[in-house]
C-alpha cells in the first residue's frame, strides 16, 4: 500500500501514519522525494487491508493498494490450474465443456425434448433454471422444487450431469441433492450470506459475474466459498452493463485472458445472456472459445418462440446443431479438445 | 408495445404477432407504412409482458416497451405522494428528514456517543450497521445480533427511531423485533428472495438503489416490497458506477426529479456511500435536498480514523454540526422545513 | 510513481527499472518487501511521465501513477482560486453567474427576444450556437458567421457578453472577433489541434467535459490551454455518459467539489444538455449551485416547441423567470451572490 | 416513430401531434388504448428526424424513434457488403486483412524493421501515426510530415500500402498525398468538421469508434463521410469505456456481428488499443476474427520497451510472428482466407 502525504504534510502526521502501519505489523518505507513525502507500507496482507486504515489519517492525500484484495483465488496463491471435476467431465482442462439447456424448465417434455438435443450434439452438462429471479414480481418465477425433480431425472435418462441456479440461501441444501453443479446468477455474486452457505457444502459452484463487478471484485467473491473450504468453483463472464444498448450486455471478452493470468479457476462464458438475441450469440460463443474459455454456458429451446422465460436468447434445435460444429473448428484450431 | 417487422416481412409473419397478442387479450392497430409494418400493441398490462414475446416470431426486427415495467410504484397507479410515518417523523413531506450514525456499530460507547450527538444537531434518526456486506470474507462483518441489541437500546435512550440493514432473508424477523426501519443495501436490491420477505412485514424499508440498476429496474423492484402488502417504502439514491474514479460512486442527481415525476415513493439520498470521501459528502448532501429529496442518510463518526469500516466516508461530529446548518439554509431557501 | 516488481523477478529486471530511472533523470527508493519487490520513482515531473516507460519492462507486474498528469491546471501549481473577467462579469468569484440563452441561433427576431428576457431576468452572459455539431450529417448545422453577427449584434444591444462554440480550428480567428468567450464543446474536448489554437488567443475559453472524459482527463485538456498562455479557462460540467437512460446524460454532480479540490479554475454546470428535458432542468440546476458551482450555462427559448435544435432541453420565458428566483435562494443560502 | 401521449391528455393536445406531422409531410395512425393515446408517426425518413419535435409538445408523455437515425451506412439502404480495394488489398471480402506496424513513427530504422517484419509475416498494410493526439500537451506529438514521408517510402519500399492517423481538417490533403487509407482516431469520431473534409477526397478511411459512443452513432457518424461521397469507409472497433479497469479499454466483440447485421460497411479490430497491455492482445486479436471482424489492426514494435508512445501494447516481432500462425488456424477455422 502506497501513502501519499500531503504537499507540506507535517512531520507529526507522517509519524501516525508509520506508527498505524506498525501497529498492524507492518513493515514501512519512507521516501522523502522532492516534493511529497511518499510512504510505502509492505506486509502480506495488505489486500486485505482496507486503503480507508491510512486514508482517513490527517496530512494524507491519497492511498494506492499495490496488493489485490483476493487471495485464495489467485494465482499467486495457488499457481497450477484448478480443475473442477463433475462425474467423468473435467472443466478447466484441454476441452471445452459445454454446458445447455433451456434458461427455464417449464415441463417434463419440454426438458426432455433438450436434453435429448444437447446430448446428442455433443454437450457435456444439462442446464435448466428452477428458480427464477425476475426483475418484476408479475413474472414467472420457476417451478421450483418440481423444476428440480425434472431436472435431475433428465438428467439421469440421459447421462448428463446436471447445474442449476439457487438464490436463497435457505434452499442451499436442497438444491445440492438434485443439481451437479450449483450456479449464483448474476445479481447475487456479492450476495455474501449465500456465498458463505456455498462455501460449506461439497458440490461445485458456478459463479457468475455480476454485470457491474470488476473482475478484481469477482475474485474477492470467488474467496467467500474458497476460504469456506469449497474449492470447486467456476468463474462464468456473462456480460457487463455499459452504454451500448445494441446487446442485453457488453460481453467482457478481454476478461478471459486477465482470468487466465490473475487466477487459477476455469473461467466459462454464457454469450446467451450477454447477447440476449440468438442472433449474435454464435459469435459470441466462437469469440470466447478463440480468447481462451474453457467452456461455455448456453441457452437452447426446442420452440424458443413458445419459451417462457428469454426464448429472444435462446437458439433453435438446429442453430445449436450447427453453432457445436462450428465451435469444434475454433476449438481445434485453438489446440483445446472439443 | 410497438412490435416492427423487418423490410419484407411475408403477411402471415404479419399475422402470428396479431395472433399472439390476440391470444394475450390485447388490442392491436395495424399501421402499414411505406417502408415498414409496425403493429401497435395495446393494453393495461403490457408494461409486465416480456418484449420477448414478440421479439422471438419471425419476421419481427424490433420490439419497444412504451408502457413502464413498474405497476404499483408509478404515479399513474397512485397520483398522491406516499408518506412513510415512523414513531412522529413523517418521510416524503414537508419536512426533510436526516438520518444519521456510523456506518458499523462497534460498541455501546460508540453508539451512544454517536445517538447523543445525532440527537443534539437535529437529526430524526440513528442510524447503525449491524450486519456489514463486505466485499472480502476476511473483513469484519458487524456485530449482528448484539448490534441489533445496542441500537434497539441506543434509540430508546436518546428517543430516535433507528435504521439498520438486513441482508438475509432468513433475519428479517429478527431485525424488525428492533429495528423501526429496515434498510436493503445496494447489492441486495435485486435479492427477490429478501424483497418479497420484506414485502410480508409491517416495517418501512429503505429500498437503495443497486448501483448499476436504472431508475426503472429500481421501481420495478419497489413493485416487490408494494405487491406484498407493504406500502412503507422509501428509495435511497447513493451512487452509480460509471468510469469516472474521482468519487466512489457517481451520485445520479438527476434521479431525484425523475423518482418525483415518475413514482409516489418518498426519495432520500446516502452522499456518504456515493462520496467514498468525507470531503464531497457536505457538497452532494447540500445537492440532494436543493434537487428535491425528502432526507439524507449520512454516516458519522465520533473518531473516523477509529472507525472498523468506512471511516473515510463519515464525518465527524463538527463537521456533522456545520453541514446540518448548511443543510437547513439549503432546505429553507427551497421551501421545505428542517 | 510505484513500480511493483513480479514475484521472483530477478535482480537484473530490477536493476533495469532502476537504471531507466537514473536515465530520466529520476530518483528512486527500494523497498525489499517479504513478497515483492516495490521500487518507488520520485521526481516533479513523473505525473507527466507515461506509465508505460516502466510497465514495459520485464519482471514488471503493474506500476501505478502517484502523481496527477495535469499540472498548471492544479491547485498545487496555483492555489488561489483563478477569476476569469468578461467586461464588468467575473467568473470564479462570490457571485454566480449564468449564460443563458438558445441552444442554437436561428433568426435575429429570436435572438433577440431571447437577449430581452435573459437581462431582464438578471442572466450575465448571452449564450447562442452559430456552428452546431450535429451527429446526423442530415441535421440544421447552425447560421454559421451570420449567426456570430446576430449574436455580437444583440449583446451590444442588450449589454451582454456574449459566449457562442467553436468546431473548426480554422474558425478560431473569426469567432474570437465576434464572441466575448469561446466555448469548446464536449465531444471536442480532447480535439488537441483546436485546444492548441485556443491557447494562443487572449479570449475567456469555457471548456466543456467530454461526456466520457474523467476528471483527470479534463483537467490534463485544460492544460493545453493553460501551457500555450491562455489563462482564462471556465470548466463546464454537462453530464457523463451511464448506462442510465431516465436523462440524457448523468450529471456529475460531485465532479464539482472534486474539481474545487484539485483546481485553481472556475467550474460552471450546463445543466440543459446533462437533463436532455425542460423538466429536470431546475433541480439540477439548484443542485449545482448547492454544489459549490460558480455559474449555469441554461438553454432558454420564447417558444421552445418552435426550436430547432434541442427544444426539448429548453426552458421558456416564464420556466426560466422562476428559476432563477429559486436559484438565488439557493445561492444566498450557500453564502453567494446573485 | 411513436409518440406516447399522457394519461389525460386532450384532443387537442393530440390534434397538435397530428398537425405537426403532418405538417411534415409524414403519415399518422392513431391509436386509441384503452389507458394512453399512441399516435404512429410514418415515413422513410422519420430516422432523420430528431424526436424532440414531438417531445416537446404538451400533452406528450414520451417519444420513441423505429427507424435509426443513420441511412446511407444501413444495410437496408445497400444490402450488398461493401468492399474496399487499396492496390490489390480488399478489405471487407473472405481475406482476413491484417494491418501492422508502430504506434508512433520514430525513425527511418524503426520503421523500416518493423516494415520488413508485417511483410515477411504475411500482414498486407503498414500502420504507422505521425500526428499523435495525446491527453497531455508534455507528451511527444509525432514527427509530422517527416513521418508521413518515411511511412511513403517505407511502404513502397516493402510494397505495402500505408495507413496513417489525420487530426487537424487542415492536413487532409497533405496527408492523403502520403497515405494509402487515412484512419480517424476514437476522439474524433465525432469530429464532424474532419468527417466532411474526409468525406471529399478519394481514399479510404478507417474510421475508428468514439469510445463512449454506440454503435448507432457510430454509423451516423459514417454517414458524414458517406454523404459527401465516399464510400471507401472501414470500420474499426477498439474498446469502450466501462468501469472494468482490468483493460484499458473494453472491446464490444458483440459490435461486430451488430454491425454486420445492421450496416453493409467492413469491420476491423484494434485489439492493441482496447488491452493497453501486450499479454492481452493475441486473445483479443483471435476473438475478433471468430466473431467475424474483416481484419485487425495490431501494434508492432521492434524493441517496445525503447517505443516513444504505447510500448506496452505492442508485440515483439517473435510474439506477433507467433500470433500471426495463430490467426491463420482460427481465420481458416472459420471458413476465411488468412
Amino acid at each position: 500500500m502506497i501513502v501519499e502525504m500531503r504537499r507540506g504534510a507535517s512531520q507529526s502526521e507522517v509519524d501516525d501514519v508509520l506508527e498505524r502501519a506498525k501497529s498492524l505489523g507492518l513493515e514501512v518505507q519512507l521516501n522523502l522525494g522532492t516534493d511529497k513525502t511518499v510512504v510505502a507500507i509492505l506486509g502480506s496482507n495488505t489486500g486485505q487491508l482496507s486503503t480507508d486504515i491510512f486514508a482517513v489519517l490527517p496530512g494524507v492525500e491519497s492511498v494506492t493498494r499495490i496488493m489485490k484484495p483476493y487471495k485464495i483465488a489467485s494465482r499467486e496463491f495457488k499457481p497450477k490450474d484448478t480443475l473442477v471435476t463433475v462425474d467423468d467431465v473435467i472443466i478447466g482442462g484441454k476441452k471445452v465443456v459445454v454446458m445447455a439447456g433451456p434458461c427455464a424448465i417449464e415441463s417434463e417434455e419440454q426438458l426432455n425434448e433438450i436434453a435429448n438435443i444437447v446430448k446428442q450434439e455433443g454437450a457435456s452438462i444439462l442446464r435448466g433454471g428452477a428458480y427464477k429471479p425476475r426483475s418484476s414480481p408479475f413474472s414467472f418465477q420457476g417451478l421450483k422444487k418440481t423444476g428440480l425433480e425434472l431436472l435431475e431425472h433428465a438428467g439421469k435418462q440421459f447421462g448428463l450431469p446436471v447445474i442449476t441456479e439457487v438464490v436463497d440461501p435457505g434452499d442451499v441444501n436442497l438444491v445440492s441433492r438434485y443439481a451437479s453443479i450449483l450456479q449464483v446468477g448474476s445479481r447475487n455474486m456479492q450476495n455474501f450470506t449465500l456465498l458463505t452457505k456455498l462455501g460449506k457444502i461439497r458440490r461445485p459452484v458456478v459463479l457468475k459475474r455480476g454485470f457491474s463487478c470488476t473482475v478484481t471484485e469477482w475474485l474477492t467473491a470467488a474467496d467467500y466459498l474458497l476460504a469456506e473450504g469449497n474449492d470447486q468453483v467456476i468463474l462464468c463472464e456473462r456480460g457487463i452493463r455499459t452504454f451500448e444498448d445494441s446487446a442485453r450486455f457488453s460481453l467482457d471478452i478481454s476478461s478471459i485472458p486477465v482470468i487466465k493470468r490473475f487466477s487459477h479457476l476455469p473461467v466459462i462464458v454464457d454469450p446467451s445472456h450477454a447477447a440476449g438475441h440468438y442472433s449474435l450469440v454464435p459469435a459470441l460463443a466462437k469469440a470466447a472459445i478463440a480468447a481462451g474459455a474453457d467452456g461455455l454456458l448456453i441457452e437452447v429451446h426446442p420452440s424458443p418462440k413458445e419459451a417462457m422465460v428469454d426464448g429472444l436468447q435462446s437458439l433453435t434445435p438446429s442453430d445449436f446443431s450447427r453453432l457445436m460444429k462450428e465451435l469444434k473448428a475454433v476449438a481445434k484450431s485453438s489446440g483445446r479438445d472439443f
